[in-house]
């Protein structure tokens, strides 16, 4: 070893030593998205066990050099997945701006600390402040351009670590601005149960996690129901909002702009409307829709979204920029303002003080660079692009699933994501000849899961195709065994604007010919339980795997 | 402009088009670490309506150049403050391992998703597993290796955002500990009313922060003393814990090593003796002090951690590791389990989705890869070496201080961090000789906040040296106007374990022209203060500027 014990910080190492070292880790980057360190797969697969077998090593006493670090890491990233592989449809985090990726880089040598302005981070409180009013804008809040800034209480908006903090800031606030007795005495001292009125089944896991976190508990979430579209129904939340539970108040009602299974987007208008005749809070979950505000073409998808009292965006979701990017914003500029601990200094335009205003959020980083960089390289029109040309190749892929005949749709959406299981066409017809007896509904069920998990998991550990796989209810009974039932489904979710035609081709390729070789096997399956006298009652597997299902 | 609309994505652009562009990214970063970008000074001093004024723009509708993105990014950082710069001594966040930024780029290419294993993050999910074990052994937890790995529930740490939410999660975990009900029913189910017992005028803001956000409210907060020393005073614990006030149950004491003003660390093995004999959960506060644990010598100043119910460590201060880096870590390897959504897979040997056992975080990226590489780029050994030597070079800083004559020490620690006011030796022989009658200490203590704030922010102006600046109560009486009164008062911070002898003296000259230009001033204002008759009796206007003030 040529250095076995390197110089550990940058101050004590000649800057050409360093520069090279942090080249060479751009270009391991690369090497990473091109596909080179990953045989050209979309990840090559290994078991929790095998790669922990591989791993696993007692804490380092003596360091290494810069040469096996980089092996080091370079052997990471041969066993990570690439979600930006145009083979990789299971999410939508491609992460892959050149900008925002500039932009992390440079903000990680920057390592501004945005809980202040002074002594922390002068220049990066401008940007993020600058950010969010854009974010308001793109909503279409009331805006007070940042050359007029009054203060942190006219910002109305801040960055988050994710999609499950922007919703519970959503609701920290909404609960601040209802029961402002709860910052002093808790919530004992609320006389009524708040709730929050969602509906159950295009829900995302982490309205459950807030509510139990923020002290309200399980008991303080209210179900209204789901449409066959997996959006939620306005006549059920009307009806809980003119008659709720004795003993419960409803404090919020979640809108879902594109839910994360089928990405079904909510009527926002008749949902405004229902809270404003109620006086109740409006929350618009646009974790997955929210790139659709960048698109003149797709952003009527969105409309009523001004109308929320609070929105949460996700950029790292469908905005080609990389973890951590989540925006939570506010109708009411002044909403993060009930949360300054100085509250004096949130009307004073001399103070940029961000963490004055950000709960949960002490010393952080310059994560909001990486999305001003974004929209700063490609402005709105150059994203809104990108979101436009997603939207066609996600119904080309769409045709794609539709034209092998192997699956059946659960959901489609006009948005980016598609939920299906694999029930190739010989399949459905042995069941429609057949007219499958009630009492193998839940056989069959249990069938249809298993072979879709089988596809998917097939699939996956190839590297060649990544669908989503978790549990869905058929709503809309495509599957014709009932609303209620649930099952294992893959989802399709295309990040990429843009899937060359030899590539679509190489999926259709991969998914016929996995297809084939599961066939025949489900069709022996089907038929001998559909003829069975006896047939054993087994209630699906249904198990949560891919990201999707949380 | 050659390129008006260069593509967005790595997929449509020629690889080494995009390579160019990110070495530039990697080339700016170190300019501006090597003080190129910033005139050779810790920052270029701007107000925040300068900078407003500089940065403000319409949201951007067209796009830009490669090259005018890279010029923004530069001006960008060229306002931006420099925590690396080795004259920046207002806090400790460093962030310059250059491990920690190699890994920290690769880890923006691969964007893994940390809430699950399969799809996500296969390699990456196992790193951080991998890092949790490695730091629940430094702290003297008992650990599994991971070669035995057994499940989730078998963890027993977590990454998490930062300080803040370290220890709002730590307080989570004890309170789903002591009332499982909670869950459920919400905080409404507890009969009492929870309280934290935490020692008043050291605490971190994130506690009372934190109570506000569970649905504790402040009153679920219940002040200890302070000694002399700013730590929390253990007979002023017992007698609480003794006899808390009726109605209220102490589910917590917070034990803090290293405050985040003076940097005192708590008696832990006293603060443990007396949760043991109380049954009471016992977290530990370690954000500053954590990365004593990587040193063989200093480590014996957080004996006792090892009985702490939790632990909150936080890299990114004092670890050379940019945001976000911060670790929930818990005794009990099961206690995060009581979080998971679906219980069953927190046993499973095969389920490494830490997303399970994360709460308040979904998506996530991979920030744990920064300080696995710089354990494994400099072993424990190495990062012990750079604490030991920061010690020493803090030693050396505070000699410095004391040498000017300028300064009056309110609290000094066996740690990296001081905090003083400017009171010049003629000031206070001065004040000595007239003996400060008592009608006028509001005014002297007014005056002398006034002059170390000046002193303070004409440094700060500068761009030559950076101290924080805070407010702070006088608990030991170095004034000599009562241990009540509270001053603005600067800090020093030493997170640079090397400051070269001409830095150094460059500082001292620097700190003494200062002093000059203010001695003379001061000392007439206080003759004129001590002679008046009829002094105004003005309270200090105590502000909270810098980063620790938080």
């Amino acid at each position: 070893m040529s250095d076995p014990q390197p110089p550990a910080l940058l101050s004590q190492r000649p800057l050409d030593n360093s520069r090279a070292l942090l080249h060479r880790a751009v270009d391991l980057g690369l090497d990473f998205t091109s596909g080179e360190l990953r045989d050209g797969l979309v990840l090559r697969h290994a078991t929790a066990r095998e790669l922990i077998d591989r791993f696993a090593q007692p804490v380092p006493v003596a360091g290494t050099s810069d040469e096996q670090l980089l092996e080091s890491l370079a052997e990471i990233a041969s066993w990570s997945i690439s979600q930006a592989d145009p083979r990789y449809l299971a999410f939508p985090d491609t992460g892959d701006s050149v900008a925002a990726l500039a932009a992390d880089i440079v903000a990680t040598f920057l390592n501004q600390n945005l809980i202040a302005f002074d002594r922390s981070a002068p220049a990066a409180s401008v940007i993020e402040a600058q950010l969010i009013t854009w974010l308001r804008e793109l909503v279409g809040y009331p805006v007070t351009p940042l050359a007029d800034y009054q203060g942190l209480a006219s910002l109305g908006g801040m960055w988050t670590s994710g999609g499950n903090m922007s919703n519970h800031i959503a609701i920290a606030a909404a609960l601040a601005h209802i029961y402002p007795e709860v910052r002093e005495g808790g919530l004992r001292a609320v006389p009524e149960q708040p709730v929050i009125l969602l509906a159950g089944g295009v829900e995302h896991f982490s309205y459950l996690a807030a509510a139990q976190a923020l002290g309200l508990g399980a008991n303080g979430l209210l179900w209204a129901d789901a449409t066959p579209n997996f959006t939620s129904d306005p006549a059920s939340v009307a009806l809980l909002l003119a008659s709720p539970p004795p003993g419960k108040r409803i404090f919020m009602v979640v809108g879902v702009a594109g839910n994360c299974r089928t990405t079904g987007i909510d009527d926002l208008q008749q949902l405004a409307d229902l809270c404003q005749k109620h006086g109740v809070w409006f929350h618009v979950d646009a974790c997955h829709g929210g790139s659709l505000l960048f698109s003149e073409k797709l952003k009527v998808q969105l409309a009523g979204i001004e109308r929320a009292d609070s929105v949460a965006l996700d950029p790292h979701k469908g905005l080609f920029v990389s973890y951590p990017s989540s925006y939570a914003l506010f109708r009411d500029p002044n909403a993060l303002g009930r949360f300054a601990r100085y509250p004096d200094q949130a009307d004073n335009p001399d103070c940029l003080d961000l963490g004055l205003i950000t709960p949960f959020y002490g010393s952080r980083g310059f994560e909001s660079l990486k999305l001003w960089a974004l929209m700063k390289h490609q402005g709105t029109e150059g994203i809104g692009r990108l979101v436009d040309a997603r939207q066609a190749t996600y119904q080309r892929m769409v045709d794609l699933l539709e034209r092998t005949g192997c699956f059946r749709m659960l959901g489609t959406s006009d948005f980016y994501r598609c939920a299906f299981v694999f029930l190739p066409d010989q399949v459905a017809r042995a069941m429609e000849e057949a007219t499958v007896r009630p009492e193998l509904h839940t056989s069959v069920r249990a069938l249809v899961s298993r072979y879709t998990a089988a596809f998917a998991e097939h699939l996956y550990r190839s590297g060649t195709v990544v669908f989503d796989l978790f549990a869905l209810q058929d709503l809309a009974d495509r599957i014709g065994l009932g609303a209620a039932a649930k099952y294992q489904v893959m989802g399709m979710c295309v990040g990429h604007p843009h899937i060359a035609e030899e590539i679509a081709h190489a999926i259709e390729q991969t998914l016929l010919d996995a297809s084939r070789d599961l066939t025949s096997a489900m069709l022996t399956d089907i038929h001998s339980l559909l003829t069975a006298t006896n047939a054993p009652s087994r209630e699906a597997a249904v198990d949560v795997t891919g990201p999707a299902g949380w």
